[in-house]
């Protein structure tokens, strides 16, 4: 009775400020209500001037970063992905233990699309093939059982963004595909929640063995990546807070194995992380096998080698977690084939996120990967340019004025430079040249100066596959499509180095915000820029807020926050579903 | 920013107040945090008496009620069911269309037992075959992928709870099983509420017919009962409130059909109601077709026959649900079988849920049916159990004395008083005897007696296949184990009328609590005891109130409202999950 007055009363509430509540949600979207209207209107307008068609290929933090910065209304955007909604992917792991409902964590792309003054369409379907000559994407259905028929079908474009993502990399163990969960998709995360509440399940029926019973609750997660990490101190709090409450007898017979092929997990972060993740988990009990290479999955038993002592082991497990790394899918792989673009991981583009060798494709996120120009290719044309009076000789003065256009076209150079504590450009060539002088007129030896340029191709790395990359990179594509025309006339790139002129766009740099690592038991690791490490317990209220404020809308920023308070209060849920 | 400082001052509060909240949930749920205390202390004591072993089959309505309501130390209880949580069912039609999440209303079967001074343990498995004679049943592992040889078991009871519930009932039409949703089961619910979406998603593809779309988006609900009313309501909402938002060009073609093989929808209700709804669907424009059979539903068509003209017509569909009324499950025929119950549709018990032919089996809920003894197979001995001086004769004032156990053991005379408005049995005898004398001493025209009772058998009728019947009937028994060695000595029946002495326990009597049929748009048919009937705007508050208050938890109550406010707020979603 009291709660039905109380919701009574609240939903009373509700109705009289329900104006307040609308006001509120226009303001924090940006124009909620107003976004309704202006999309109607772009929808009833005739178009005078042939729009563009730009198609986007996925609806991960690529693609939908893409469409939501989108802003310039001289395109037609078609998104085709075999997923209708966006997934804040960092928050995977808690769903597969129901810290976070996936509901949660999705928004449907269609509402994402029609915040915009740009006309949108969205095809559930996959695209199996792109054909550059014809500027085609060919598509296919996702779900095929009730369309009959026409399940096939092709999509033209003017520009091609691909943000297809990545697959799994099993690196070709055999038994990986059959028989280990992965966790790259909504999907996954589901299977393996239910997957976790079958094994305890099963171990409590009757007349099973204890050898049995620890074989079921023997649960393996290959990869000690931070998905990894994080899926297994998830399942270690969702077994000792909630589990151990409903199965009591099973507990002291679970058992966590995180078996990783380098010396340390999380081994992209410092050391310091690394140190306390593996002191925290050998207190939780998680047993952290290092340098233990998977060599064979089968349906009940998974086999490691030892690098170092090849010795061999044999575990039988309940479930086992396969989170090593990002492989090509099929598709990217052909397109990369008809392309000419063979023996890599993922499709090479420009720093402007241009595939090499097409025409009017981008591409973006895990499927692609930047291809950095080397200082060294293009040194004689480098220095050609900076002699501007045609001396055939350089000076600090000649140098210094190109100097910006050039670390921002190989931005390798500023990385060193940062690296080994240079101030600017003449301490660089200083520390070569050897000598103290730093007058304009100073004439530079350009071999010393080529020597000292050498070493800097080497600080070029990939970027890492996260979201955050993928995120940065869609923003930036969809900042230079905004700005085209303008940029088309003012161009404020860097100066071409082989052409006349300025290169039309900046191109795409990446900031690193730092990356966070939940280690289980309210206990997060952080990395931020500038090398600052935190750890501990108060960081997991940095992780919180930091992700509740990332959320891709207000409604799953509210939904994760309410998922949280949820678990606080009632635990997670261990029901089947 | 402003929403993680929100979440970090929220949290703040939960942390200082947090055992104000520990305090709250112990008095709200009986006493939350006792209640580990006292199973522990169950668990650690030597049990001198050897325990009765109760073995329910079941974690629906029926069983889960009287697994919560046992308080009897003296059983051993064990639970056997393929779904190792309870689902409020009647919150179904909502979960179809995200109104309410799946897990909102579930409760894992684990919390529900803990929560008692009685050891309950839990079987996730499927009872295939029961055997009466040697007190057993056999079970199968629910899920059988991960667990090699040992799939099988067998279970002893001293008594044996069945609750098997019933299945979707498809009267042998052909085409239903493959080509129909049903909704039964919290999976099925899912399964719906993909299918919609992959119908707009589908309907949205290029290149197709404005009729191929059409046909996409015609949904089809067989059956008017309140499940059937109450879904068509759901979808009406969600296409109108939330899907034509994001898919404006569907709408015009969305079609919503229900077909009913009956006169009127909801016939079991009062026919202000059935008005109300038919008139509320005219106005929504959802296509009721009254009196037509579906003959056959094929993979792309279902096909209706009128049930006055005979005319046959058919209907290409995007999704049909199948909601008929219910059938029997393969093993409770078996069982029947066994015990000789043939040509029935559920098992027979007697009016204190003992299954008739059999030894310490009870049923209950949608498996069972109570087989009401009639009057006029016992009047004999009615007779002579009244005529206490054995005169040979009955006078108003023997009568009298007997008449309060005869009324509890044959109800259907209390409902034909109640029908006929007498006020007492004396008045029901001078209704056929006709005289006006009310005098104790009276004599009875037994032949008048008779016939005036000859009418009463016709009152009796099933009790319907409601979550209501089932609670009640697992509260009931529940309180027959609690009170079982009170009762072997002070029985509390009515007087036996073939033997000595009374009955042990009062038999089950149902009391109808009322009805809602919520017919969408915040509108809600209720239909209450004492032939009250509400409908329209208020009442859907009333509908929350109640079902918010009936929920099985705290946790599911508080879930589910929120889901609630999530919706006002938010809206469905419709990512494809």
């Amino acid at each position: 009775m009291a709660s039905s007055l109380f919701f009574l009363r609240a939903t009373k509430l509700y109705h009289s400020h329900s104006r307040l509540l609308i006001v509120v949600a226009t303001v924090s979207t940006g124009g909620g209500t107003l976004a309704y209207t202006s999309y109607a209107d772009s929808r009833s307008i005739v178009d005078d001037v042939p729009k563009k068609k730009v198609v986007v290929l996925g609806t991960g933090w690529g693609g939908t970063s893409f469409v939501k910065n989108l802003k310039n209304s001289a395109y037609d955007v078609q998104v085709v992905s075999p997923r209708n909604y966006f997934a804040f992917t960092p928050l995977l792991p808690s769903v597969t233990c129901g810290t976070v409902e996936a509901r949660s964590i999705v928004e449907p792309i269609r509402n994402i699309a029609k915040k915009k003054n740009v006309r949108v369409e969205f095809e559930e379907a996959e695209c199996y093939k792109i054909d550059p000559i014809n500027k085609k994407v060919y598509c296919r259905s996702a779900q095929n059982k009730i369309l009959e028929g026409k399940e096939e079908f092709t999509v033209d474009y003017d520009y091609l963004v691909v943000a297809m993502g990545a697959r799994s990399n099993t690196f070709n163990t055999p038994g990986v595909e059959e028989n280990c969960h992965f966790l790259k998709e909504i999907e996954d995360a589901q299977r393996i929640r239910t997957t976790v509440v079958d094994c305890f399940e099963k171990a409590s029926l009757p007349h099973l063995s204890e050898e049995h019973r620890r074989k079921l609750l023997q649960f393996v997660i290959v990869g000690g990546g931070p998905t990894g990490v994080e899926f297994a101190a998830e399942l270690h709090d969702f077994v000792t807070e909630d589990l151990s409450k409903l199965y009591p007898s099973l507990k002291p017979l679970v058992n966590i194995t995180l078996v990783e092929a380098g010396d340390h997990i999380l081994n992209m972060f410092d050391k310091r992380i690394t140190d306390f993740a593996e002191k925290k988990f050998q207190r939780d009990g998680i047993d952290v096998r290092l340098g233990a290479m998977v060599t064979k999955v089968t349906s009940k038993e998974i086999s490691t080698k030892d690098r170092a002592s090849g010795d061999l082991k044999s575990l039988p497990y309940g479930m086992v977690v396969w989170s090593t790394g990002i492989g090509t899918r099929p598709v990217v792989m052909e397109f990369m084939k008809q392309i000419g673009q063979t023996n890599r991981r993922a499709l090479s583009t420009d720093e402007w996120l241009r595939v090499e060798g097409t025409n009017c494709i981008y591409a973006l996120g895990d499927c692609a990967t930047i291809q950095q120009r080397k200082v060294m290719e293009d040194i004689e044309a480098i220095i050609k340019k900076a002699d501007k009076d045609n001396s055939g000789t350089l000076n600090v003065k000649e140098l210094k004025k190109v100097i910006n256009d050039i670390s921002e076209r190989y931005p390798q150079i500023e990385i060193y430079m940062k690296r080994k504590q240079f101030k600017d450009i003449v301490e660089l060539i200083k520390s070569v040249q050897g000598n103290d002088e730093k007058q304009e007129s100073t004439q530079i030896d350009i071999a010393s100066f080529k020597k000292s340029l050498s070493e800097v191709d080497a600080q070029m790395k990939n970027l890492p596959a996260t979201a955050q990359v993928a995120a940065q990179q869609g923003a930036y594509l969809a900042d230079c499509f905004n700005r085209m025309e303008d940029c088309d006339l003012n161009p404020e790139g860097p100066l071409r180095t082989r052409k006349e002129g300025r290169h039309r766009f900046r191109p795409f740099r990446y900031k690193h915000f730092g990356q966070f690592a939940p280690l289980g038991g309210e206990q997060t690791a952080a990395q931020l820029p500038g090398d600052y490490v935190i750890y501990g317990h108060s960081t997991q209220w940095l992780w919180y807020s930091v992700y509740a404020s990332k959320l891709v809308s207000w409604r799953t920023r509210m939904l994760v926050v309410s998922d949280w308070m949820r678990r606080f209060i009632f635990g997670r849920d261990s029901s089947r579903l």
